[in-house]
């Protein structure tokens, strides 16, 4: 039974939710809108928080207990192409490649708005801003994934895709937001070879730490290779992997022609004192191999948890390589009263997908990793909501 | 004399700004590339200090203390759109009208990138990002401030010339960097009311808090006047008045029209989660009402530094509303030595402008005014420096 107070905040978070877009509500907007709810698990949003625990260790002793805390929000950063020079060492790539940006969407706009040509090709389910921030005079061509293959690329029907449609610009996700699903890096290697001639493609690898190919787990990234092909532009946020959305930190790795047309009329300080800290922790041996530890760690629960959802009676899981799984809903549990319910009731946060373009044949709700501890009260909420929907309905 | 030791770290100094184009140095990069050099008074860069404890204090007892930081640094902050709505009551402008930005150069590249014409009038010297952050399909036009008038703008002159050159877009800097002459609000209201018919105006007020009018020495900005005036762009920092330049915060003024293009297509996620908890901070009463305690001690203080800085032997200073000084100095004594003299041996930073676009008729240093007891070393260090150099020449 849904009570009349929980149908009343219901009501609410639908208004905000109306409010918010295409994108889920922040924890602060929800706070603003809904004084009395309480959060206590963010698994909509999607990071690694033992990476947050790693980053806050640091700012704790590098910056609070030092005060030097004071001189990083008080001065000025560094300018952009600075920030690229401390990172061409730990990435791999000439600085003169590296675009330091303030979350990966600004380096998405950036390409979107400055490289991109007329005809777009975006593949479906996906992270909104890849059609949202087209411009008035591009046409956005949706290539559409379908459940009945799990929502994995089939690299040949895209190739053929984009030629029959005569596309310009590509963006791919790898592994893709909201499904996860994961193009090796084999397919992935001949998807780019392929699409060589294009003037632009988009590789945004921002859930590519969490995904590997080999029984240690390494990453996969395909930067270095990226950064060879002049068409590529490898957008990378730093959000998820360490754990720090709320510091807005990303980089893309393009052609020096590229990085040179955006920084010679913009972008001189975009990014904010506290991510250049964070970018220069990033360059350290010790920070990497701590972060190593944590990675790995993260994994571990993460595979455990999405094999527990997959069990998980009235739902379907969708396979994943990110650090979140895609899950539909039997037709018998109203997502529109589950994912409201397991928050209002559980304090767990996940994120319904009714609002995303491409998934309209069924309920989905894209539901991230946490701690362990924090997996089994996702669990638990996912669980008792759909087994009190069953009731209710 | 000039030690060895010191010429060469002058060298060093000299490449490092070099490298650091139209801007100086952060402070950060200052570290990386010359370790031993210690900075006691940043008056190159130009920030209330006295307003950093503020947002110091409160960042302590709120985030810090709270463990509330971890939310800030690990969540998503709210989206643009949002954050404008915290903003509406303390700023008297509708929601509508305000665009949030990470730093107002954001806010300038955005409106010089979209909104901007084929004719850009600026006025020199400014903040070089008004003219390097035309497209390469828009034509500079610079009016010229003259020596000759302590550079203050003649509004008529100003008025011809850009009839004269048919400029269609107007970036007007009030009080100007890096000068800080002011024009008064009812000179600045005719020069808006005469230029209504081109497609924009942009009002940078990043230094309004310093300039005031009347014996209270209330802010004298023009915001909700702008608010009404649909081709106007008004920009606003908050890097100097709330000395927080680290955070990368601003907003500016503009039609609704102008807000929903921004938004329709970019610029969702765009201030961080230490951004968005300033942001609200400046909406609570208790923090405005602290902030005019400091802002007022502030101006007192710059008011007699700049007082004594006129006093001093072998500088002409400029007359100035903001809360910096540009200082020419007298001929014998050369500013590649004064300027990293004052660095090297004083630990002063003061900002060199030898590169400023419209001042190569002199020697000028921009030193902004800091707390009571940083001033007294910059006097301290501009004298003996001065003396120094004398002797050295």
């Amino acid at each position: 039974m849904v009570t009349d107070h929980e149908r009343h905040v219901l009501s609410i978070l639908a208004e905000v939710k109306a409010e918010s877009g295409s994108h889920s509500p922040s924890l602060f907007t929800l706070a603003d809108r809904v004084p009395g709810l309480r959060v206590s698990v963010d698994a909509c949003f999607l990071s690694n928080p033992y990476a947050t625990d790693l980053f806050i260790d640091r700012l704790t002793t590098d910056l609070i207990e030092t005060g030097a805390m004071r001189k990083v929000l008080e001065s000025y950063p560094s300018p952009n192409s600075h920030i690229a020079g401390l990172l061409e060492e730990t990435l791999g790539v000439d600085r003169s490649q590296i675009f330091v940006c303030s979350g990966a969407i600004e380096a998405i706009q950036a390409a979107m708005h400055r490289f991109a040509g007329q005809r777009v090709g975006v593949i479906l389910p996906t992270f909104s801003p890849y059609y949202e921030y087209a411009r008035p005079d591009q046409e956005i061509e949706f290539f559409h994934l379908s459940k009945n293959d799990d929502f994995a690329l089939d690299v040949d029907a895209f190739l053929t895709f984009v030629r029959e449609r005569r596309i310009d610009t590509v963006c791919v996700i790898n592994p893709n937001n909201p499904n996860g699903a994961y193009v090796p890096n084999a397919e992935m290697r001949r998807l780019l070879a392929e699409l060589a001639d294009l003037p632009l493609v988009i590789l945004d690898e921002s859930f590519v730490d969490f995904a590997w190919e080999d029984e240690e787990r390494n990453r996969t990234s395909l930067a270095s290779e990226a950064a060879a092909m002049p068409n590529v532009v490898l957008v990378k946020s730093m959000s998820k992997d360490f754990g720090i959305a709320g510091l807005r930190a990303g980089y893309a790795i393009m052609s020096p022609g590229r990085v040179r047309e955006l920084l010679e009329n913009g972008y001189l300080w975009n990014i904010s004192g506290l991510s250049e800290f964070f970018f220069r922790l990033f360059t350290e041996p010790r920070f990497q191999s701590d972060y190593a530890k944590v990675r790995l760690q993260y994994i571990d629960e993460a595979l455990a948890f999405f094999g527990a959802i997959a069990d998980v009676d009235g739902v379907r899981r969708f396979p994943t390589m990110a650090n979140f799984a895609l899950v539909e809903l039997d037709s018998a549990v109203p997502i529109e009263l589950a994912a409201p319910l397991m928050l209002v009731r559980h304090g767990v946060y996940v994120r319904d997908c009714r609002d995303k373009v491409g998934l309209e044949d069924g309920q989905y709700l894209r539901i991230a990793s946490r701690k362990g501890f924090e997996n089994e009260a996702i669990l638990d909420a996912l669980r008792s909501v759909i087994a009190s929907c069953r009731t209710a309905v």
